[in-house]
């Protein structure tokens, strides 16, 4: 069983209630409760939500002292302007840490394109919804 | 009588003290009173003040829950560097933001031109004085 | 009583007719009608709509000459292009200019989002529908 | 019989004398008097030539009040630098516009190949001289 | 009668069911075989489709050889991306190369406004629909 | 069964050969024996590779026509350079397409970051190197 | 005698009362009877000043049929942004213009670095205060 | 005995532990012991160490209030995005603020390059390793 | 006797027929002889023309496998925009292949100052007509 | 009498055989015997030229020493790229130095366009032949 | 007995007496030979002023041969220029470079702010006046 | 025989100690005998090198007037940054002057990808060691 860190960033507490033309409407507890029961024999899934920065790092830090595994981080809006937390991705090496978003960066506003935290990741998965979650995890149990 | 909130964001703390040549020798407090007595009749006044980006975004996203019914906006510096803010002034539309700065930033150095939330917002008032937060109040109660 | 120039720029004239989702239906006439009741007792209202950029910088030449105590400046597209309105503006100092749009500039196209003349006025208002004309008045007024 | 506006924009007037190399010795007489002959019994023709942008947006707001149906407009060097005729033409719409140009813009210089009006016309041709214009009214004759 | 070439570039087979709100419903065999009957007395039309960039600067390689007058190009996206198309343009002058699109190219994405081949061209045709084609036709045969 | 085209471009045919320290010692045809064996029972698995952008975009023609329900595509640098096959990606929709790649190409020359591609695409999966096509594939079949 | 044009642009007839600290508090009539003055034996100056940019152009295209031998520019504002006055000096070559400036425009806004006019223009002289059209006349008396 | 304060920001608590080949081996613990031991007699020495952007600013606040004479400020990534640092280092003023980084910034990644607070700051030093801290120090207690 | 490769991209089939000016008037065959001829002792030389960027890549492949220990590349107008070339050239390594270019692409437009290439290249010899082949096969032979 | 430096940077010695298209056939030596005849009673005119950055350098510091109260700077291609110039010539104010250029640099490469200098020089004087000196030493002559 | 070497580039000469406000009083003279005194037991000083870039490179390879042990290096305005001087600290590596600047680059004009020597140097410290000086010996002398 | 002047620029003479991993370990003395011993017959070599730009532009003013018939010129770090150095190869036309690089500069830093000598050279060699001179040599023998 390893042990994934789920960990969402900026206004994804909101999921379900935001935009929902673009992040649909299941709930992050829904996502969270749906991750749990399919992994329940493969993975011991923990998570935390936080709409502060220095939040996020600190929990990328702690991970590593916890025994965190890997890590499956949808960093919201801090993906493309956070050089601290792709600083912290580094810091914690050679913990395997996997960006994803909900829907597709790429096809949406200009300023949604470039990641500051995909050069530190192992790998990058967008644009299939909620399913994105559940790759990314299959992706750190497969390493 | 609407609720309104007013939320600024970092080093609005400093007002009264910090480059009075651009900010005025007027308090933060001074003005919240001011605000609060200007609008007696007309709007129950709310406020927040937080140099962290990530509780400038909670208090957003507790504004929708507690009833406020329009947000003026100052975010300082995180107006031109916060996508996290864009994304959370969108995530609770339609809650009406206003973007307000004292000074014209227009007139000021380059990297303050270019405002993040601004397309997120309803509109924007700048540069006058603390007049702007009045007048976005003003905005707010003839939606 | 101040006297306020209500000043507009290229394609005003046809408000209440042009792209009606951007602009609404009131027309420029209906617009100044409004002005003039609303501030009937605190300002006498002057106003000029040109599609000459030459028109629009003699006219602000005037104001200065006519004894005119504010200008509201909606320069439409001359907004974004107009180096000879910057320099007519500082030119007339300190009588202020308030630049007004009646959409938000920044939640369209990318070359709507820079102003030529932002820098030398006294402030912005953009993104209250004809409000902002009034909220600019107001801000001239409070001076 | 279509009502066509055919609308020149600045330096035009020099036509014939103005390098020749370039535009060729034919005067913008001799053009609209060879397109009304050539089309006499298809469509009228009506003209206007201003060195002045002002004068331009000003014939292009007429030109919906006098029943035209259909513009071609060779704005010159306003092509590469005016959004205020850009919104015009936006401005009366459903009317179509034709951005012509008589030498092939792209095989000059770097200013002249981007153009602010062809986003809010109907299409675009260049580099055929004084066929240019032809073609454009045969273009709107078949719509 | 002038032998006119028709080449299509990349997706341009699909026409007819490809995007229909962008391209229309005629396929790309009922397009040639309308040119074909309305230029019947006055053209000799051959034609080939191919979405191999080299496939067609061979053809624009061979039509020089095979007595072609004049050639209508409408390249796909190879417009905005291909060199070694505008270099086989100019390798083949003074043959004439008119440059057409079905859509308005400059009202779609930023990397759509650029050509390419439009210096080495003749002239360019874009926004008019299939009748793009008719008219670069028509500039073909008035040389 | 759901019927799914593996599409791999220029220099995918070296798999195991080029640039080992990046791309693994595996080749293309025991990763396609790999993923024909994994899936046996939930997907039929048809493939093809070229070092032809053309042939690449007629494959994918190709497919819409064949009854492929899903593409696993790794266009190799046609990603970054090709919108003939953005094009081909729009112009076979609802088609699900999922761009992949090998290595994180977010870690990598500049000139890899940007996918011509990935607008067009259902979503995007790189970094988890050969694993990269399996998860694919499964994101396909949870459609 | 040569004859010789001295034209003005937008805000030059603001000359010795808009900001006196730039452009020095002589005005423009004392600046032309200055010139007429200095020059009575060797020049007939000629003077027009317009903020219209087509009044401009009109001027520039009036000269050569008005045997102007000669034409000192000071375009202001427009030397920044008119291609069509660059236009406007080239259709009416050779007729010497000099372009001038009161201040240096390279010790200013980044704005007023580029000039649209001076590849069009014999020259360029700025820097020298109201000197500057003197030397501007020296320089085509010795032509 | 002047009292400095030593404010580092994201990921250095991870000090010795994080990128060895670039910070080196030793602790943020053991780097303050060491400076307080050398400045003994010099210097008292008060420290923070946030992850926290919102965090830095509130110590920059309390600084000025707590009686701090100079501060030495590695803010780690926050460095090269952060205005609002920038701002709060500004609302000080005139308390010197001293930027320390451990590595050559300049010799590393684009994207350290530039500094945010540089021009706020008193000055700059940089890779020296711990010792920069030392250095800093020594500027601050010879002002 | 090494063998080598001398491989030509897009319009060199052109050689002695296209631009003249710029590219001489020897066909590519007189060119091949001429080079077998003064190399008659020293090495076997085997030719590829293809106007088609995957061809090119082919024979890239195919060279490595065919016993071929050098390359003398001109990929004409692919030089500029294929990275997939680059990739090639990078997948056959350590197999040396020289760039070259008959005329001094430094000298001509700007989009022919960059190379994709020349980074995977071992050299690149430009700017001395035929002769820049010979140049390359006498460093291929040095080696 | 005034005391005037003529001070010639890079390749101007090669004046009257270097591109005489572009300067003209007159030496150096011609031009400095004109200027000193022509201002034989109203100034003393002292000059060097060398083709080192440092040289130029020296040659001001040494003038502000030696008395001369103005300069005449053709710095070449210098001009172009010399912040250690630039630096100079505000090291030395307030001595006046007058940036000359032969040609009307604004009508050649884009490299030439900009004036590293300009900013630090009393004003700019270019595009009239080796009358661009004599105009320069006027303009200091009448300060 | 460290022998240090400080290296002063153009202008530097004129310390003392040019722009005061922005470097002091105090000339070079005074600065060395405060260096001296202070350093007297711990290190040997030479130095070095020229205002030739070709000359400071011949001094950093002398160093190398001298027996140098450090190199401190105001480089003035080649700083920002000078890739050649980078090149040279490259090679005489590993004998340390340290960058110094008495002002404060970053708050000063844009073209200040990039230093090309940096990524070649030991470590950077500026904005301490004078003192950046003595700052940089103490660094060179914890090596 | 042929006069042939090697000229080298900046940190050339470090040749054999300087980065040997990119320069090789023959210094620049071998280099010379090497090419004078095997061109023995065909060309009188005569060498120079300089750190200082002002003497690379001397040498070549002198190479002309001193019968030199063809240069090797490697620029060293003055290739990317001296617009000097090009106009004093313009300035000697028609001399050949042949660029060379030791090292493949487009496979090393950004900053040296960029030329600004070559668009006035015959050609340009890069990427062969030291053969790079051999081969120039070779080609202007060939002329």
């Amino acid at each position: 069983m390893k042990k994934i860190l789920i960990l969402n960033g900026p206004n994804l507490n909101l999921l379900g209630r935001r935009e929902p033309a673009v992040y649909g409407t299941a709930t992050l507890d829904a996502l969270l409760e749906g991750l749990r029961h399919r992994f329940a024999h493969r993975a011991t899934i923990v998570s935390l939500q936080s709409n502060h920065e220095g939040a996020l790092i600190d929990a990328l830090h702690a991970a590593q002292q916890e025994g965190v595994e890997g890590v499956v981080l949808n960093a919201g809006a801090y993906t493309h302007t956070s050089i601290a937390l792709h600083d912290a991705i580094k810091g914690i090496a050679p913990l395997p840490v996997v960006e994803v978003h909900i829907s597709n960066v790429h096809a949406r506003e200009a300023f949604r394109h470039h990641s500051c935290l995909a050069p530190a990741c192992k790998g990058v998965i967008c644009g299939f919804g909620l399913d994105s979650y559940r790759l990314a995890v299959e992706a750190l149990l497969a390493e």
